[in-house]
């Protein structure tokens, strides 16, 4: 059966003339004893919410997970997809993409993010265990995981925090094979993997991973430990090749005609191009139906539950809908807002957002990389997550921001919860890889990211974010908001719970704000991205634009030039991706005809030429910042009322 | 002595109103052992080659590494700037910044970077000491890290790699203090980061921070392993601090007057604010005066060296300047290349250029992050660095991609080589926050990042670049340079090199690309960051923008909009951010006055306004790429002659 696999991954390969052969052939022995004795699942309905999951961190290697879908019966995958392997538009593309693929439950290929998602998924596992018993969850997360993912950097932090919370019900199986694409292994890490899991409160074993029988005992004693497992297993990459086996050229390209035929020789696979013979695919169709009748006890359970919890678990788990009083929940705290002004910090604001709408949704699972009291990531009431007990709803991710993104992925990919968490917006480049997949595989989840500019002060230009706002709004399918106030914080945080096909970032001051939004709307003027916030009087000739902190700076120099005659109106723009993204017509009228045109943004100016034009004004920052306090940066900078009044004048005078 | 450190830190805090007195109060004991009995400086000259490296990764506890330096009389730290704090224009930054204090050997600040680049600083003491022999170059680099240092996955990456290669003189001294900003460890962490740093094939041991004799033994014994050593030593922050100690309220804000008092008191040091008694600033003194004699001892074998090996070191490692002839050998190569036009990828391009430059350049110091087939990093003569053996200068860095942007800034702070190393452009995400540290600490590095659009193929989205240039565009002092040709990637490896101020990239394609620049200049095109490659027939009606791959395509609509009749001119855009830096006249001069502007890039339109404006033509991508063959991507996503064509033709219609 182990064999099926190793031809059609060496088959679909080679047709596609690109590829990776090794991994699935090296590791065909642990996916067989795995899926075939081990793993939970029913082939007819891969998004069976008690499934156990099944990750190849090793994206690379998809070859293995198309074949086993392919064998097992998995619809999405047919014969005709696995010859269009690596093709437009097929369902087979170079690495598991979850929108792609029904079955994958992850997107993989950048290495260590599927061993650091998959803490989130058996976390999320044993949170909701908690919530709605074992009875309705009790599901195991497996890992197929390679060199490369291990020596990450992220792998550090995805096994320090699965071995502190004591994740029981996560398994690697890591297909150590001792080849990465440079060479031999020894070129470049000699690292104990056994032993560096156990460091981390890991249960730890090294087997053959050619040896059924061995494959088989490690997961059965993995199943009953009370610590996550590691099972290295000792393999051949290329299991088969006649003179590539083993080595490199094994790893990411086709084997060729020759070496093709002297595999199957060896394999005493006597059969042609994605050929399976009858008994072969009948044995494995059988192991894609093995899990039905659980399925069916499952069924059967879910549907007498106590009717509160079952439709609360249809919601989360399975419809994947926020509550439906989110919005007035929002609209009655605007009220709230509007009726007691006051002059804090959106990082305050946000946590304000968060008391009001964490009685509503259970889901809420808050968290920071070791900045709760700096984030206000933390709700009154929140209890924290420890090490075995998942009765809290808090998680203090460590210092781990990479590792807290991609466990979010997991967290969200899993079901179930809304996974919001904190840093410093400077931070977020050390979570990039882990929010990028998060908007390639249209994965919802929320960062509160908080200190935003210079405004964070003394701490210096390590870590301010100056050109991070930038960075984050060229990346397609991430929302990034940058409220200006109480108001704004309420409508954000509401259209990024909203946005339930990909990441939303929440750019929040350190510093204490004006409030700029006095009146109530029972609308969200943030929805467009972009909204005008102060009217000129009469037909405007100057535009000014501003996010976050410094719409109050736009505010001061809007009442400046109007008390100078210029006719003057203030947009506010909390997400100029968002604003870029409307239709020409909308987009035109709210950045509208004024003569001319001023942003000011504490940050680099790239990106707001497609508001200002190349001659627009642009008041903000062209360099790193600096160690000192904030106002003495922000007038050292320059991103004063008195720079927009003069970039505005100077402009009116040119044109 | 330890107490004048934690006076100095307490006071220094206070004065500033926000700082962390918790680190130095902690580990002054550890310090004081170091600098006193071990450490090889001479305050009087920071900048002293063979000086032992001190690295203060954590570098939150700045007021340490001050402390130090006016207690040991260097000469930028003055009483009064420990006065001046965190302010603006001091020299006491918040985080220590290499740029802005002597003696601060590498900025740090976000954690774990310095634990990173350490591994680059004691590595090129090894390998420039296999060059210009031990008696020149016998140093040691120490670091002190701290808690959320290890817990960062950079760490893991770091470690694996000094243990691999046994850098033995590499000693990290961990302040174990059990606590974080959310509060004691345990809320996130049980690693055992002894058995851990074993694992890591370090030395490793726990001691006593507070006792002075255990940290002397115990870096005697570092100095003598053959393996890098690891010392925990187990503190408590903010020692001395009556309430506060050992708590995370000693972490990051100041004590207050009372605690600070009650503090004093406790470490029986009766002085006010900023007072230190004559004898232990003596004493201290004494100590930053005790290498000068090693310092002459070390001028005088420098003096005696051999003539040739003397000035080569004086250029590489003291005036830090390029070889002269790297001018003469870019042009001869230019001429080269124009006499037999290839088509090639520029990554296979920019291997033709290391070959070129590799014999005149023994600083170059290659290595690819596992991807040294794909990157086309070494050159043929390339000889393997290997553990314990230090005579190559090829770096396997291993799938650590901030691992080795992080070591390379660590190499290159060390002086003595220009590291350059490779991945794919996509995975500059993993690399980005030990790139910003480059671009904010000027630190001159070349990154070759390959594999640079949805030309990568059949790989897939989650390695095609989409954003990634844009993103890196808005990074202050960071150049990035996508040439088109084999003519324009050794231009852009010439201004690569000389960029002696920050860090360059290098976006290079997969895919071969037809030579566009065939006739020969003695100048160097590409250093304004784009010109006119073809002339328009006549007064331009359009100008097209392209860069890299698809300046072959900009070429092709040229040639049908000129057929057609239609005035067109192309511009090469190698370095867009290098444009934008231009003076508005010289900006302006390029990028020309045609009534239609239209630009091509496989990559976001976000920056690109700047060039063509908010109405002008952008041909590219918006979304993720997706897995098929390069050239049905292309086609998929409608980057073809055809599309720019169309896009100019509609826009003039329209005006």
């Amino acid at each position: 059966m182990a064999n099926a696999i190793r031809a059609l991954a060496m088959d679909a390969v080679e047709k596609a003339k690109s590829g990776h052969p090794g991994l699935p052939m090296g590791a065909a022995d642990i996916a067989t004893v795995l899926f075939t004795q081990f793993l939970k699942f029913d082939a007819e309905d891969p998004r069976w919410p008690d499934r156990d999951r099944f990750i190849l961190s090793a994206g690379h290697g998809s070859m293995l997970l198309y074949a086993l879908f392919y064998l097992t019966g998995n619809e999405d995958v047919t014969l005709d997809q696995i010859k269009n392997f690596r093709q437009l538009d097929s369902k087979t593309p170079g690495h598991p993409e979850n929108f792609i693929t029904a079955g994958v439950e992850t997107t993989t290929g950048p290495l260590g993010q599927g061993v650091a998602s998959s803490v989130g998924t058996a976390l999320a596992e044993r949170l909701l265990a908690a919530e709605f018993g074992d009875d309705i969850v009790d599901h195991t997360t497996y890992v197929l995981c390679s060199d490369g993912d291990l020596m990450e950097g992220v792998s550090h932090e995805a096994i320090a925090l699965a071995g502190h919370l004591r994740l029981s019900k996560l398994i690697f199986l890591y297909d150590d094979n001792g080849i990465s694409i440079d060479g031999p292994l020894t070129l470049s890490d000699s690292v104990d993997q056994v032993a560096r899991f156990k460091a981390h409160g890991w249960n730890a074993v090294q087997i053959d991973g050619h040896d059924q029988k061995a494959i088989a005992e490690a997961i059965k004693q993995a199943q009953t430990s009370d610590r996550p497992t590691m099972i290295a297993c000792k393999t051949t990459i290329g299991f088969g090749a006649p003179h590539k086996a083993g080595t490199s050229k094994a790893h990411g390209e086709p084997l060729g005609a020759e070496e093709l035929a002297g595999a199957k020789k060896a394999l005493g696979w006597n059969y042609g191009p994605f050929e399976i013979p009858e008994d072969v695919l009948h044995a494995w169709r059988n192991v894609g139906r093995e899990g039905a009748s659980a399925h069916a006890d499952w069924r059967q359970r879910f549907e007498t539950m106590e009717e509160t919890k079952r439709s609360e678990f249809q919601r989360r788990v399975v419809d994947r809908k926020r509550p439906e009083v989110l919005g007035d929940t929002i609209r009655a705290l605007k009220e709230k807002l509007v009726a007691t002004p006051q002059t804090i910090a959106t990082r305050k604001a946000s946590e304000l957002v968060l008391e009001a709408i964490e009685p509503i949704m259970p889901e809420l699972l808050l968290g920071s990389a070791d900045l709760t009291p700096s984030n206000n990531t933390r709700v009154k009431s929140a209890k924290d997550v420890k090490p075995g007990d998942f009765s809290g709803r808090y998680i203090h991710y460590g210092i781990r921001e990479m590792g807290m993104a991609a466990a979010m992925n997991g967290i969200s990919a899993h079901g179930g919860f809304a996974p919001a968490g904190g840093t410093f917006m400077c931070f977020t480049d050390y979570a990039r890889p882990s929010m990028r997949i998060a908007a390639l595989s249209h994965t919802p989840v929320v960062y509160i990211m908080t200190h935003d500019s210079i405004g964070l002060g003394e701490d210096g230009p390590t870590h301010q974010p100056v050109e991070h706002l930038a960075s984050l709004r060229a990346m397609p399918n991430l929302r990034l908001f940058r409220p200006a106030d109480p108001v704004e914080t309420a409508e954000c945080w509401q259209l990024a719970l909203e946005n339930t096909t990909g990441p939303t970032v929440l750019a929040l001051s350190r510093q204490a704000l004006q409030p700029v939004r006095t009146t109530a709307h029972a609308d969200n003027l943030c929805s467009q991205g972009a909204y005008e916030l102060v009217a000129a009087d009469g037909t405007a000739e100057v535009s000014l634009f501003a996010s976050g902190s410094e719409v109050e700076i736009a505010v001061a120099a809007q009442k400046q030039l109007s008390e100078g005659g210029i006719a003057t109106r203030v947009v506010s723009v909390p997400s100029l991706d968002l604003l870029l993204l409307q239709k020409d017509e909308v987009r035109h009228g709210i950045i509208g005809e004024a003569r001319v045109k001023v942003a000011v943004e504490a940050a680099v100016r790239f990106g707001w030429d497609a508001v200002i034009g190349p001659d627009g004004g642009f008041v903000g920052m062209s360099t790193f910042g600096a160690s000192a306090p904030a106002k003495d940066l922000y007038k050292h900078f320059g991103i004063t009322a008195e720079a927009v009044v003069k970039a505005a004048t100077e402009r009116l005078q040119r044109n």
